[in-house]
């Protein structure tokens, strides 16, 4: 029996031809959730799922599993994959490759002619970006019980299409229960959507966990009036005290000593005008560390720097904490199986902690879960430059079959 | 022959049959430029002006004329008056003291059946708001050959529609040539707009003239990424960039010792998402002072500050002066003539510089102007809640029909 083997020509025809599904004129993908680009998307993945042998079943998220099976068929699964949803006009590497890489990975077992003793199990999560569909993560996050499904389904995009109907249109509202089930563990390869491993030189990365972070809205309530005649005493301008804030939050990830970072991303200005003071301004704050201690501080301090803020300019606010979700360390002994495939492959390799968040997230809740990295040129992703060496693509493929089989044979 | 004396409660009456034109539910009114609710409004202009014995011209440009004979016809007449159009759900005052202030005192010479030396002109000038058609003072501009017709007809909504058809379809382009003419003087009374003459407790002032101001529109251009795995010392981030412009315009008015005011009052932030980075904000800063050389002072040193903030952040950035209007002061015989007739009604009053531009500016270039203010409660303008004490509203108008009056005779 021959050592099972990564084909990285025949991963990358199909990774071009997916490529093709949605393509912008830049070099990236718009495959939103349940678009029907999405659905040209998800097609493929069943197709190709199936010519590999996969026996394959749609749930009640329209999540898509491929069935590999194991010399022991009742033993609980080893489960691997990603999600092929795309950011509008995002790039074509993010999520695809876990999905992919994960297809591969049964390929070069079924070329060799393994049969592992556990069965295999490889996924396409459900509108894991969450740009057309808030939360994000939202098929991973019902499947391990984090959501209701009705909850799901009544999800709105801004048109007022449901995430039920959408789906249902789509084809791929399925009968299999989307519910938390026995599994052995999971993996998920993906690109690193930061600069470490680039920085480094490095292909993979075991991935110890992820960071928490805190979400907030925050809205400063002024007084529009003209530019013009309103003395600068008189002013109660909501956007000044924004940037008062806006500065207080990259001085806090100067000065604290720690991993913290943030972020003002979102910025809505009222009546948005060349010659009104600003009346209102509606903008978030993210907040993000691998010590929960470091966010909850943060959160406070920024709520007392908002205060200032809004009394130094005579205005009222509103502060809301919209999402906190902890740090997420992942399960020591999937990280040491990555690091031990990576030895076993003989490739350099790093340990990391994600700034983002993943569906392994979710996942990391029900089962042993680790995930491996693959470099993000320049740190860019969710843009349709977002670019990976195709060479790394196939070592973090050879990472994950191994880390695959390793867990397979417990 | 009895003096003619302003009737408050004749002048209230028709001020509130006008306001319920366009009337919103707190108490403003929505009557855009050429919309439904300003065609409204004019027809109601022309009415009245009909019925207190006016011969109606409508120019070009829907500006509305009301001629009272001179028992001198053929010198050149005195004109006075403002505009009814409104900004989106703005104030009732803002314009319409003017012109039914205009009317009234037209009334008033009506009741005591006085002929003037000087025929008499009352105005009602088109689209003096700007915030439907750009830019703002359209009617008096043309009029008085700042900007050409054919460039004011052309002129788009943000629905495409233009100015000159819009203007046809309400039916308000006249006949007559929108062009300067000769005319003895021009006076307007408007309301304030700024605090402070009712800081002072003041019902009018004699306006000296009108702060000049500069608009910038400015671009950063940096890089969208993920909030969570872009280090911070990665980042690109466009928006912590405009929060230190920002913080500069407000510093810059406070320690130049001088009547410098300042304003972000635009932002737009793309793409605008609580998890990402701001890869590109488009913002405007107004400065304005009575001095044009603070105004340049302003503009150049906030260039610098521009240049910093890109350099600092690792932006790219661009900036355009879209605007630069120099100070105006206006005519010092019609300030006295103006301060003359305060003295004359007897009421107390100041002089006062603006720091709002207006139709007057346009007028002082083609004949001597002067204006006159009437107080604004809490210096609110451009907004619902917009309010003048209908007693100060009174004695602007004796004020104005004084000041009409003398300059009628000379």
């Amino acid at each position: 029996m021959a050592d099972p083997t990564v084909d990285g020509e025949r991963f990358r025809r199909r990774f071009d031809e997916f490529s093709d599904i949605g393509a912008t004129e830049n070099g990236g993908v718009n495959r939103p959730s349940l678009s029907d680009e999405n659905k040209a998307a998800r097609d493929t993945v069943v197709e190709w799922f199936r010519e590999a042998g996969l026996a394959v079943t749609v749930d009640e998220m329209g999540n898509i599993f491929g069935r590999r099976a194991g010399a022991n068929p009742d033993a609980d699964p080893v489960l691997f994959g990603s999600h092929v949803d795309s950011q509008y006009n995002g790039g074509r590497y993010d999520g695809v490759v876990g999905v992919l890489g994960a297809l591969e990975a049964v390929e070069a077992l079924n070329d060799a002619d393994v049969t592992t003793d556990r069965p295999l199990e490889v996924v396409a999560w459900s509108n894991e970006e969450g740009v057309r569909f808030q939360p994000d993560m939202l098929g991973s996050g019902v499947f391990c019980d984090q959501f209701d499904l009705e909850y799901a389904y009544e999800r709105e995009d801004k048109d007022g299409k449901r995430f039920g109907e959408e789906l249902e249109r789509i084809g791929y509202k399925g009968d299999a229960p989307c519910e938390p089930r026995d599994l052995h563990c999971y993996f998920e390869m993906h690109v690193e959507q930061g600069p470490f491993l680039e920085q480094e030189g490095l292909p993979v990365a075991a991935v110890e966990g992820v960071f928490g972070f805190s979400w907030m809205n925050v809205t400063f309530e002024g007084q529009a009036n003209h530019a013009g005649p309103t003395p600068m005493d008189m002013r109660h301008d909501a956007f000044v005290a924004t940037a008062d804030v806006t500065r207080s939050v990259r001085r806090l990830t100067a000065t604290e000593g720690t991993d913290l970072v943030g972020t003002v991303g979102s910025v809505d200005v009222w009546p948005n005008a060349i010659n009104v003071i600003p009346e209102t301004v509606e903008f978030t704050v993210d907040f993000r560390s691998y010590d929960d201690a470091v966010v909850d501080a943060a959160v406070e301090q920024i709520q007392r720097e908002i205060a200032h803020a809004a009394e130094r300019e005579g205005l009222e606010y509103e502060f809301e904490e919209i999402m906190r979700v902890d740090a997420d360390p992942f399960d020591q002994s999937c990280i040491d199986t990555v690091v031990d495939a990576a030895e076993t492959v003989g490739c350099e390799y790093t340990r990391l902690v994600s700034g983002a968040g993943h569906d392994a997230n979710y996942l990391n809740k029900i089962a042993p879960t680790s995930m491996i990295f693959v470099p993000s040129v320049d740190g860019i992703s969710h843009r349709e430059s977002e670019f990976t060496e195709w060479e790394d693509i196939v070592t973090g493929t050879e990472v994950l079959l191994e880390a695959v089989r390793s867990k397979a044979a417990e």
